[in-house]
């Protein structure tokens, strides 16, 4: 082959290739084993890493939360970003926790100059509260954001990817097939999506395995580097046991009545789909759920989400067809993901993304929490009573609009605060797209689904209005003193679809 | 929230979006499982999916090739494309099969004017070579067509990808955990880089089962319709039972050698990794493998590529840690995919891209076959002695590139055809990543791997050179008539890096 015989080519200018073959590169002569321990991805130190990724000041790197409350990821990275001078960096993270206090310093510094995450908490909550940052945290849905990255609107320069298990390619996972000692986050979900879109994946990993470490969370042609270091998080606060019962009465009774929601509105039948989220009354409901399906004779087609022990058991009892999990919330369910054929790990996109049919819009229900809930229906997860944030958005707003029922279940009262108001501080999920408010004082049923309200009744259920409940609420704590705000703006609440449902400002003190 | 309120958030310009939250789309409130039925992307008929595509003429469409010889995929949408007087398209299939000679009137009428794909065979590989078309067909290698999509030079605008089972949301599998009767086809590795890529992509199925269909292939996020077909093809040509072992002499003869090779050349060792073709010779290789390695008391790491029942057989044994099937080979190999949890589906770009970290550069060896070895070692699997267009590159130059060892089998002669010759009619694999050639008659080591052809000579197998080996086969059948060609150029082989290794010029007859 020759130029020449290429410009004779007919139509070459439509066949889109246009060179020669010019000799193939050498070719590797030593053992797989050998070069899987010589030539590969794995480089001598973080700062090699971080320099290979020709990371620059004012762009945008990225990490995930499934170390939870045990991550070293975050503060290791920043830390060495700032030792090494890096300036005005965005740091997009699928969530922070309170582990993540060290930031501020990082802040103060000039280092990261701007957040993206899904939540706050702790001190770097507190301190974003009082107007720590300059530009607003940005808040999005775990939906939102697989969106974002997908669409180009969250553009991630570089990910720095903690993984419990990598080969010396990149296949990455939350756990490891052939060592069971160690640590596990089970589903890496979130992770997939800054892996998939992100310009350079470096991965950092405790526990280097051999090629190839099948199942992988993420392939190998999604990552350009690896760093071995020895802690990549606290295993006690990456995964704790099963995530235990409540025996908080209120709870118990809010749970049971979610279960008797669901089943008179008509989402309980054989082959239905489910979310349930991690707190008190939400795991409590599960245990409801599952004696009504005993009772009825009925399976669950799929359950969806952040998986808990307790979804892992009723799978492993044959109550549950299939579980996605895009998020282990415990080691049980790690260990059912690490077992179970059928307990699969899917990523952010296929879990919640508003751009393509995502397994969110085939659930029958899901059950949420809430910080308050206002007439309109619309939830706060975002901030406390105090007007300081302290939660997550998760996906609270896509598993509400995705399933045909969303139930927000909440105590009526916390301590001397109303869970039922006027007005919410923060809206993460719009009324639009929540069905049922069930709360121990009693339930109420958005007016958009009459239909709903009336099947409750024909069960026996009393059903009221939200401003009944509002009006009980009130009558036993009265009416708090509204939060002081100053006009400054200092979080920034994206709905779903990546529009601005609302803004969070600075607290007065 | 408001305009206003959104221009008064600080730093709202880097802060990507600027619209406000208008509203939630209206929610589902049917059950799951009615939704499955009435809310989904199955459209009614091929015509009203093609419609819906936005397919114009000129436009590429694609096609996977894991139906084999049973394809009944291909034809009924060209024919239902010409049918709706589609003009002037380019038709990108993995590969083409015997079964697709109905292309060649679709040719005719200007519906089809350009082909890319793997191989061609049949009637329609005849016509190619006889000069049915004005624009040559490209030939790219499975690694190379995975690179040439993901880098956007071959550009696909509408999939059609045929599935033996996918939900209505359109996550897609080439077997069914539901329904063991159904047809398999094991892996759809070829098919996801079209299903990722493509603009638009159609799901053709005959078995619509529930969601999710879970493990699947192809999610459903990369899906954009399905239509349900009663005929997607002959389970018969799509899978035949395991592949049989030879019983030929010739056959065996040069498995065992090759087996030889292997080892003694070093790369039979615990932890070592391979693919194996499915040929006769490299078939009865696996068995002379599968001896060595139990007398040796090793493992093999992984085997890569087209699975056989073989490979299944041996994984099943414990022989083989884990098992990357890009491509089923049989259906021995398709239900070990379905049953065995380490057995795992691979993508293309998994498999063999050269833009990334792929699983051929990780492979110790790998046994390929020939129509024709060169004394420059030059490889061709594409063209007969005759020059007619009769096989396929598939994944040749890809594993013979990333294998440390790659080990070329054939026959010294074929009827009165020398195997072994000065010039191949048509280089696919170049004599810089072929590495041994093994015939009935000998062996010949490319002089770039002196240390191999030393390691041989010390395990007690003669070596010869590779014009020793021409010569004896010149010496049995005599030299061979030059094929008579015209100038005019029918086909394009691309190299694995997408530059342009050689041409097919037409027969003169």
């Amino acid at each position: 082959m020759d130029e020449k015989l290429l410009a004779a080519i007919p139509h070459i200018g439509e066949i889109s290739h246009r060179d020669v073959y010019a000799g193939a590169p050498a070719k590797h002569t030593a053992t797989f084993q050998e070069r899987s321990s010589r030539q590969n991805k794995v480089l001598p130190s973080l700062e090699d890493a971080i320099r290979a990724t020709g990371l620059k000041d004012g762009m945008t790197i990225s990490f995930h939360h499934h170390f939870r409350g045990g991550d070293h990821i975050v503060n290791q990275v920043v830390g060495k970003l700032a030792e090494m001078g890096f300036k005005n960096l965005t740091l997009a993270a699928s969530s922070l926790a309170a582990v993540h206090a060290p930031l501020i310093e990082y802040i103060r510094q000039g280092v990261i100059t701007h957040i993206e995450t899904s939540g706050l908490r702790g001190e770097l909550a507190e301190q974003v509260s009082r107007g720590l940052m300059d530009c607003p945290v940005v808040f999005r849905s775990h939906g939102g954001r697989a969106a974002a990255i997908r669409s180009g609107e969250l553009h991630i320069d570089v990910a720095f990817l903690g993984a419990p298990s990598c080969d010396p390619y990149g296949n990455a996972n939350g756990y490891s097939r052939d060592d069971d000692e160690a640590i596990a986050c089970g589903s890496m979900g979130y992770a997939r999506t800054d892996a998939k879109y992100a310009d350079k994946v470096v991965i950092l990993t405790n526990n280097l395995v051999r090629y190839p470490n099948a199942p992988w969370a993420i392939p190998e042609y999604d990552v350009d580097y690896i760093v071995v270091t020895d802690d990549i998080g606290d295993p006690k606060g990456i995964m704790s046991g099963a995530t235990r019962y409540t025996k908080n009465p209120k709870e118990l009774l809010i749970a049971q009545t979610a279960a008797q929601v669901i089943d008179a509105a008509g989402y309980l039948y054989d082959g239905f789909s489910m979310q349930m989220g991690s707190g008190g009354a939400s795991l409590a409901a599960a245990r409801f759920l599952r004696q009504m399906m005993l009772d009825k004779n009925i399976r669950c087609r799929f359950a969806l989400g952040g998986i808990t022990g307790q979804i892992a058991a009723m799978h492993e009892e044959g109550l549950i067809d299939r579980v996605l999990d895009v998020q282990s919330f415990d080691l049980d369910a790690a260990l059912s993901l690490k077992k179970n054929r059928f307990h699969h790990q899917i990523g952010a996109t296929y879990y919640a993304s508003f751009l393509s049919a995502a397994a969110v819009d085939q659930l029958d229900f899901v059950i949420l929490s809430a910080l308050e809930i206002d007439t309109d229906f619309n939830v706060n997860v975002l901030t406390g009573s105090d007007g300081v944030i302290r939660g997550a958005i998760g996906g609270h707003p896509d598993t509400a609009a995705g399933a045909s029922l969303s139930v927000v279940v909440a105590p009526l009262t916390r301590g001397r605060i109303p869970t039922i108001i006027d007005h919410v501080n923060t809206i993460v999920t719009p009324g639009a797209v929540v069905d049922v408010v069930v709360t121990d004082q009693g339930v109420a049923v958005n007016p958009r689904r009459p239909e709903v309200a009336e099947k409750l009744r024909k069960a026996g259920l009393r059903v009221y209005t939200i401003e009944q409940l509002r009006d009980k609420a009130l009558a036993l704590v009265g009416r708090p003193d509204p939060i002081r705000y100053l006009d400054r703006i200092v979080g920034v609440v994206m709905y779903r679809d990546n529009t601005v449902i609302d803004v969070i400002r600075q607290i007065e003190e």
